[in-house]
């Protein structure tokens, strides 16, 4: 099977989740819309014209006639197939429950550069910014970084279901990568209290096939058009 | 099977999205912590101390051994099982995709009265909230209900999935009236171009179940202390 990933093409975003999956698996997949005329095709499909359940916004996924959205939803059903997850329903179901656990934590990173509204820039809603983020980095990130810490205490690691490799494991990489770049600062100190994390993040750096693409053209940089910011003035 | 359900006993929140499938199917189920001490099993559970795999938050669902999180985990478990969700994978991951459009959803209306942090009173955030509700009101709400609105049209309703009935039929009405009870003025406006949404809401009400749940005790009111509040500051 050749997946189509669908997601802006100049941030890593939400689409990072599904690419990081795909490509620790080494499967075979277009990143549709970096390619010509690959927008068109996105904006089309996000019209929703000639799909009969349209998607209410990227990522999609295109999976022979299948087309799924919802970053979890597209990696509940890639889990077994790229071996990246149990077969069996209750270690699926645990799995995806961390996963939207994964999804509420990214919304509130994304909220510390927009508290307000999304139509507006982040320029026009700093003051609230700010103190969104002042919040978020006393509570919220700690709070959904020490779950996480306790998952990996609890499976007896290094991975979050224990000895097996999983698509959550994927996605702790890239939400302390993103919270690193974004939040520098209280990173070094949150950081101290969840070893088990940051032990887990190096483990998946140095997988071969992820290290071969962080060290690609396919992995995008960070940036302030993404969810995962650097504006210093929030980081504390 | 009887289930036994946790959540909050003094509000609707996330739990009833889980409770109106349990008392739409007719569902055996304990709602725990509104019972004697049921509380403190709840907070035991929270605190995870002999959970492998502890929630991150209410609502859960006990059923046998299986402990379920997250609102849209829990309503993919009992889907199939409460003959709320076709048994094939492309029916059910469509439902899911749907519910966690929900949830989206649902996140940004909490967010109206909450939008800087939840560990602020509402009192604390009054003018943060004004604005977040305005563009919440204008541009957020008839996007979410003008998708589901476009779904209904594209299945040939009544229900989301054309004919077959399904929890998330269930969750749309929950929108529906937790919306009105939130902002009356605003969804007076709003529904006048989602007339699908407003019939499906309709007919999940006159459901013979649903009906009686609706009357009986189990059903707590919408207040101030849960997701839909009426402060009629907010509403436009």
């Amino acid at each position: 099977m050749r997946y189509q990933l669908f997601y802006w093409p100049q941030i890593q975003g939400r689409g990072e989740f599904v690419r990081l999956a795909l490509e620790d698996a080494g499967a075979a997949y277009d990143d549709v819309a970096r390619a010509k005329a690959g927008m068109d095709k996105m904006v089309a499909m996000m019209n929703g014209g000639s799909e009969k359940r349209p998607p209410f916004a990227p990522p999609f996924l295109k999976a022979g006639k299948l087309v799924i959205a919802q970053t979890a939803d597209i990696l509940f059903y890639l889990g077994p197939r790229l071996k990246l997850a149990p077969r069996e329903e209750a270690g699926r179901l645990w799995l995806h429950q961390l996963q939207l656990t994964v999804t509420d934590f990214v919304k509130e990173i994304h909220d510390t550069h927009h508290p307000i509204a999304g139509s507006l820039y982040y320029e026009d809603q700093k003051p609230e910014a700010k103190k969104y983020a002042h919040y978020f980095l006393k509570d919220r990130a700690p709070k959904y970084l020490g779950y996480f810490e306790s998952v990996l205490q609890k499976s007896g690691g290094p991975n979050v279901l224990g000895r097996k490799f999983s698509y959550v494991d994927l996605s702790l990489f890239q939400l302390v990568e993103g919270l690193r770049y974004t939040f520098p600062s209280a990173m070094k100190r949150i950081e101290k209290k969840v070893p088990r994390v940051v032990a887990l993040r190096d483990k998946v750096a140095a997988r071969p096939r992820i290290k071969a693409y962080l060290a690609s053209e396919r992995r995008l940089a960070f940036n302030e058009s993404g969810i995962f910011r650097h504006y210093p003035e929030l980081d504390e």
